[in-house]
């Protein structure tokens, strides 16, 4: 028993998707960096130098600016936009991962598409369910395959919660509780002339920006989509105006569990995710930012355990899966249709705020 | 500062509302407990013997031997219910605890009022709205002063979470979490032929039972009431078939405050209120229970602190309050008016389970 316990904290952050050698990647997938912002240039570009199954080679951005420091700093070749969408550098990439504000996905997703290349689309997948419907259809035309950027998914902690559920040990799940805020004006700089603020650009804030995350991750760990949902946003500060400042809401999925999410864009930083079963809690806090140590523990009666283990960089283990499943030829977990439900719960949050009611998502209507 | 920090520690159990001197009580208020069940004998008459504002001298149940039983070990008079209902030993009390099963307090408590007695009832109020408003009603047209037991009121970790709150502590407060859970069949016996089980008795069983704490607990913090309310209740286990097994909940508050709450007495162990504002978290975990020690803990940008602290008797403070206001002739923050504000939203959260849609608390067609 003791040895089994010890093997279970040894194999933690374990990879159970790799099938392939790191050490003997000899051509990795080159990757196209379409929007240069702060998470690209911070975590996304770094995590890509990090992965074994992943190197970029092109950047692009409306800024050339941004293009050209980039450029310079990563050793890579900057196009602008025009030239990316024409295909100038296509033969200079594999593969494009677009980090743009969620309206400009489309585009750049439908250029690559159309070059034959694989995508990595950030989430939420775009600023609408609709835009989002014809963003993976496109992908579809053009036979080129999607992955979306779930990084929880490949973290260690998250996946290590949903082997627990899978394994019972939780007995039935009977609820959830999820929660991510942060003070964006503050810890974004304090801009307020930034895409997240209009609605034509971002779809919506805190709801699209944050909620994503508890309402993506309690789907991944729960293995089921939510088949109806209600919820509320609200908006007090000026600078939140035209989009949600504050959004809560709930997942209703088969067999009657219940996730009870809230996000902020103006509230005291906080990240937790809860699952309570008959038999046991699950609980990760710090649970969704790339930039704090998540948390692990499980609750079983008396017992409490807390696992402290070795933090992975978490846009490292993202790209390293995606690469990993493009050269080993094996099918993304996040793909296009895993996302659209996410776009579907978005949207059915949204109408719900509006009415009042709780709104049931039919997968036939998408 | 320092000297500050240390003067809070110091003073972080004080009995705020207390203006007697306990040492100098003589004649302290005597209870007639009403219902010997399980918390009443554990819980209630040792809460009475350790305050020095109370002490019982006569006890009343449906089960003659409970009775006996008890009469003898705490050697006070057993009376019938009908003797008590009767008044015969009215002279042996000053007040009423009543902690029957729900559907029977109005009964007992119309009894103490007519006999002039002052009243302690628990919590829920009554099994229905309509009930619990005839129960204030008799209270009122007596002219006997009525409490009701939320021992968290009392309980110093929500007392200073409040008071946090009131300072201003926590900035503006965005939303609360709460979740309080058991497994009531197994924590309590297992026994299936209980009253909670039985909608007549109960109105309800994770809703009313233990939705109160999370609901009552939130509106104290806060010192607002929920406006609006949406909710669903769930049963998979065939003990439950009659009533709520698990209940989730959503309370607007005025200002745009949601507070999530989700209740269950079919599942792992949890108990715990999370308070986000624009400045802090303030959370306490445990929270609920009598039987375990409650957590309090601040973070606050970087900084998290937890405060252990002297805990309290949970039921002795109660029963310290209601004899201490009674002696000092002063009110009640738990009366029956503020107890009806739960029944509303209770009564809410059970209409909106049935029909999707959230539901107005009008206070004015209560």
């Amino acid at each position: 028993m003791e040895t089994a316990f010890a093997d279970y904290l040894d194999e933690f952050t374990r990879r159970d998707w790799e099938t392939l050698d790191p050490e003997a990647v000899a051509d990795p997938v080159r990757v196209a960096v379409v929007g240069l912002g702060w998470f690209a240039r911070e975590w996304a570009l770094p995590g890509i130098a990090r992965s074994a199954y992943t190197e970029a080679t092109v950047v692009t951005d409306v800024d050339p600016d941004a293009v050209e420091t980039v450029a310079a700093e990563r050793d890579v070749t900057g196009v602008t936009p025009e030239e990316f969408r024409s295909g100038a550098a296509a033969d200079a990439y594999d593969a494009a991962y677009v980090a743009t504000p969620n309206a400009a996905h489309l585009d750049y997703v439908r250029a690559a598409a159309a070059q034959g290349k694989a995508v990595l689309c950030e989430k939420p997948l775009e600023a609408t369910l609709d835009r989002a419907r014809r963003l993976v259809a496109a992908c579809r035309d053009a036979d080129v395959r999607l992955m979306v950027g779930y990084r929880m998914q490949t973290d260690p902690a998250v996946r290590r919660l949903r082997d627990l559920l899978r394994a019972g040990v939780a007995g039935d799940v009977v609820h959830v509780h999820a929660t991510m805020s942060q003070t964006m004006l503050g810890e974004l700089g304090g801009d307020t002339d930034q895409w997240r603020l209009d609605p034509e650009l971002s779809g919506g804030c805190a709801l699209m920006d944050l909620g994503v995350y508890p309402l993506n991750t309690t789907r991944f760990v729960l293995d089921e989509d939510p088949v109806r949902v209600s919820g509320r946003t609200r908006t007090r500060h000026e600078a939140f105006a035209d989009v949600d400042e504050h959004a809560s809401f709930r997942l209703a999925f088969p067999d009657g569990v219940d996730a009870l999410c809230t996000v902020s864009q103006n509230a005291q930083h906080a990240s937790r995710l809860e699952v309570t079963g008959t038999e046991a809690r699950l609980i990760s806090d710090p649970a969704f930012y790339e930039r704090e140590d998540r948390g692990f523990a499980v609750v079983r009666d008396g017992t409490r355990v807390d696992v402290d283990f070795d933090q992975v960089h978490q846009i490292e283990e993202e790209f390293a899966y995606f690469g990993h499943q493009l050269l080993a030829d094996e099918p993304f977990h996040p793909d296009g249709e895993h996302a659209l439900a996410d776009m579907r719960a978005l949207d059915g949050i949204y109408r719900s705020a509006e009415t009042g009611r709780s709104v049931t998502l039919d997968e036939d209507a998408a």
